[in-house]
């Protein structure tokens, strides 16, 4: 039994091994592009911004460990330049010529690679990914050589974790996104809190702008970006506007390519062709909330993948169940995370959604430590199935995402989420914990207890004939700041001051946080009134998470 | 309709508010034994261990914004002695007289109380709970006054929290457990790391040590407890062995007691007795692991119960779904969380059951700040179902917990774990989230991929005639330590030296965490061996979380 693996980076080096582990005897070869395998991604971008100090921690396992403890004959800069299908046959560059390898089963791992806008002075000295483990060493050189600045081009993940790694090495950073928002995975209101985070350790952001032009100074190397009819100066520009699939290799075995613009595979990761598996960012999977096939690069699947792959091609039988779409960054001291759809994702597939927003405590407000955190939380409407969620705050926002996931993968709804059985003690939880109390808001919502508008959607219902906007917080909070056009009548004079409001009228309810206006709303519908709770209250409408 | 709620701690406070909420033109009347309500009861260690230095903090309702905010009213010092549940009406003791009340609603919030166990001198001056603010504010007070020496009895949550934070205020401290271990929801295996935790923050463990007698000193206050035959000076005593249910004032109205020691109630909160509900400590719920009804008084249970049965007295209809016992502790710098059920309990039930143990770190390791944590996951042997999981560790052991949880109520098995879709970015977690790779390990062992024995085990089976325990580790790891009796080969050699080993034998084989024994088994599996992979490694053997 001959296996061999094309890639040797998370889905590739997991195969691999996987492989191994499965049949002792078959012989397993990785060929790699690259002049690395198995190096941790991820963590490239710390690496640049000087978090992890020392190169090799981002090599996991070398070539000689690959041999000595898998038995796995690992190539290194041997690129696979087609496969011949009908004969079990790759084609193979390598450092000291072509070579043709026969193979029993083959697994495609390539990956993908950065997109390439085609951007006039995008092939300039000075013009970097951060994409392999060289990309960073270039970047890193320049830093050592002097470089002041640097233009980061694109907003998500990696643009910002390097863009913040970039200015805590005191350079001066400008984050530059085509779109009108950073992460373009999470909803629009996402953004301004992680664009007030980068601005605050010193990231210049611009927003809405597509680079027209990178241009060279005299030394022929880059000198600026020219970002609609600004020109910034910079000593270096990193290009971070995502990665593509690489396909090429898979096209020319004939394997099929699926409308999501990845390899179609089975559960077992066998694409269509005999005896040919594929894993990772190249693959499409089936997403296991919206049920359709969707491509998501991220190194969590990647790995799983590749063990499956691995262990099937080497004769066993798994199956990888599907995508959430989980994914976390930390933005300076904030983290973000999604799990599911977004609400921008139900809308484009045209679902009959909801959402529900919380704005609460990461722990008991009571013990100390405890910090605020946003939570959008999208369902469908009629049943109550959880569709996703999002969280933004700085602790304990990894925890409530991944209980998200977990109960999108059992398929739970909202109603699910306010019977979780989650730990409690005030260091860590609330006793109604942040994901229990968005499912009570949520099956509220649902259940017609208590009505809810967006506070995203908020400002523009207010601004409907005989709609009030209703501030029920206390006359000093009210003051000290409240939404455009609201009146103020707190929730504990609500009871006596019933005959100043009209029910002719509908009422937009909010107060601090939702807690208070849900009072209010409940009094309010039980005396015949027409109201709505704005989803998350007052601080979510202004989505304040500054320290 | 008239809503009397009988205790107005979290049971009774979230079931008062959301009747009002429910029914905003009800009666609602709590009626408090005690001078507050709506504390927070999990506070009250960190009170007394200054960490929450205010007392105010611990009060999250006062009875004026009961008053003000839901129309609620609130009686303390008010003690209901009997329910005649025939003519609706409760007897209750107030602080100007007996008084009868009729209800049309009647829930009973009454909660737990502290046990005395009988020993001499318990009744001395000195001798405190920590179970309502005036007995944390009389501990808070000896220790103004100069105490300098507490004895807590009971290695629980409550007495370790409790240990933690007196010592931490420079209180010579001696914590005693009757039993041989701390932490007696836990497996055996977790007292360890945590006694050295608090041995290192300066808590002396007495375990195995009933108190046999309170002893007065002169001014016929506190002075010592006997222990055994050991005698331990002290200023004070903290009692903290266990809170028992209050059931008197139940049985008077007619109300089921079940065999777990509760009151029986239907999901919505219902007793036998008409328009009586019961809520928190003192129900029995269904543990949505053994589908037994069990009493675990923990406050979110309590909380999710109260609000139910509030909204059904009022008119609503809500379902509790059952418990999980769900709990965590900080002890320390450590972390202990558990989920389902423990091995203990599996065993006491006479399931089934496997268990896999993890060593594992928190997050990616090449990223600054991971840190060390130890899984224990228990499941169904043939089935995989996921039957509990305990974690310990200095980060992040919440968040495996909740998953665990969630993944426990959603009914998933260990084939489900390994699949889950987690956030991962390297601050945060690894590609293969700890929770995963527990999956991973826990499905290798159903799915007969590589067999594994219990740590906690393996000392005594590596005893048995021609069997083998193998130390995969390197020689320069061997030689630092290795477990009694051990034989050292090094994975890497493996291949060439099968010669050495002998298919007659049994072969418990062993590295730091279960990664490299894997790799091993699955070598000698494939050549006729007899293998079995010694769950968590080296390190879980020596359950060593010492920062």
């Amino acid at each position: 039994m001959r296996i061999l693996v094309v890639g040797g980076v998370a889905a590739g080096a997991g195969a691999a091994t996987k492989a191994r582990r499965t049949d002792e005897n078959a012989e397993v070869v990785i060929f790699e592009k690259g002049p690395y395998v198995s190096f941790a991604n991820c963590g490239l971008p710390y690496y640049v911004g000087g978090s992890i100090p020392d190169r090799d921690d981002l090599i996991l396992v070398s070539p000689e460990l690959f041999k000595e403890r898998f038995n796995i004959d690992v190539r290194l800069g041997c690129e696979v330049v087609s496969v011949d299908a009908e004969n079990k046959t790759i084609h193979v560059n390598t450092p000291v010529g072509q070579s043709d390898e026969k193979y029993d089963k083959l697994i495609l791992a390539m990956g993908g690679e950065p997109i390439k806008p085609p951007i006039p002075g995008i092939g300039l000295d000075g013009v970097y990914n951060v994409f392999t483990v060289p990309d960073a060493e270039q970047i890193v050189k320049m830093l050592s050589a002097g470089a002041k600045s640097a233009v980061v081009v694109g907003g998500g993940f990696i643009g910002i974790e390097t863009a913040e790694g970039l200015a805590q090495r005191g350079i001066k950073t400008t984050l530059v996104e085509a779109q009108d928002q950073l992460l373009n995975n999470f909803d629009p209101e996402f953004s301004l809190p992680v664009e007030e985070e980068l601005k605050h350790i010193g990231v210049k952001i611009v927003l809405g702008g597509a680079v027209k032009e990178i241009i060279a100074g005299e030394n022929g190397r880059v000198a600026a970006v020219k970002v609609g009819r600004k020109k910034i100066k910079t000593d270096m520009v990193i290009m971070a506007v995502g990665v593509k699939p690489r396909l090429t290799l898979a096209k020319s075995a004939g394997v099929e390519i699926g409308k999501a613009g990845g390899i179609v595979v089975d559960a077992g990761m066998r694409t269509n062709i005999a005896d040919i598996y594929a894993a990772g960012d190249i693959v499409e999977s089936v997403h296991l909330v919206s049920h359709k096939k969707v491509r998501i690069p991220l190194a969590g699947s990647a790995n799983k993948q590749g063990r499956i792959a691995g262990c099937n091609a080497a004769g066993g039988n798994m199956l990888f169940k599907g995508v959430l779409g989980t994914a976390i960054i930390k933005a300076g001291g904030l983290a973000c995370g999604r799990t599911g759809l977004n609400e921008k994702e139900c809308a484009a597939q045209g679902l009959d959604y909801d959402t529900t927003y919380l704005y609460t405590n990461s722990s008991a407000t009571y013990y100390p430590g405890a910090d605020s955190m946003i939570i959008k939380v999208v369902y469908e409407k009629i049943t109550g199935r959880l569709l996703g969620a999002q969280v933004m705050g700085r602790k304990g926002v990894d925890k409530r995402i991944d209980v998200y996931s977990t109960a999108l993968y059992g398929g739970m709804s909202v109603f699910d989420l306010e019977n979780l059985d989650l730990a409690y003690a005030p260091p860590f939880a609330s006793a109604k914990d942040p994901v229990i109390m968005s499912g009570m808001v949520a099956s509220n919502a649902v259940r017609g207890v208590c009505k809810t508008v967006s506070p995203t959607k908020a400002p523009e219902l207010a601004k409907q004939p005989d709609t009030v906007l209703l501030d029920v917080r206390t006359r000093g909070e009210y003051e000290a700041g409240a939404l455009d056009g609201a009146v103020n009548l707190p929730v504990d004079e609500l009871r006596d001051r019933l005959g100043e409001l009209d029910k002719s009228k509908k009422y937009l309810i909010y107060c601090g946080v939702g807690y208070r206006a849900y009072l209010a709303c409940r009094i309010l519908m039980q005396k015949g009134f027409d109201v709505y709770n704005v989803s998350g209250g007052y601080w979510t409408s202004v989505m304040d998470l500054s320290e």
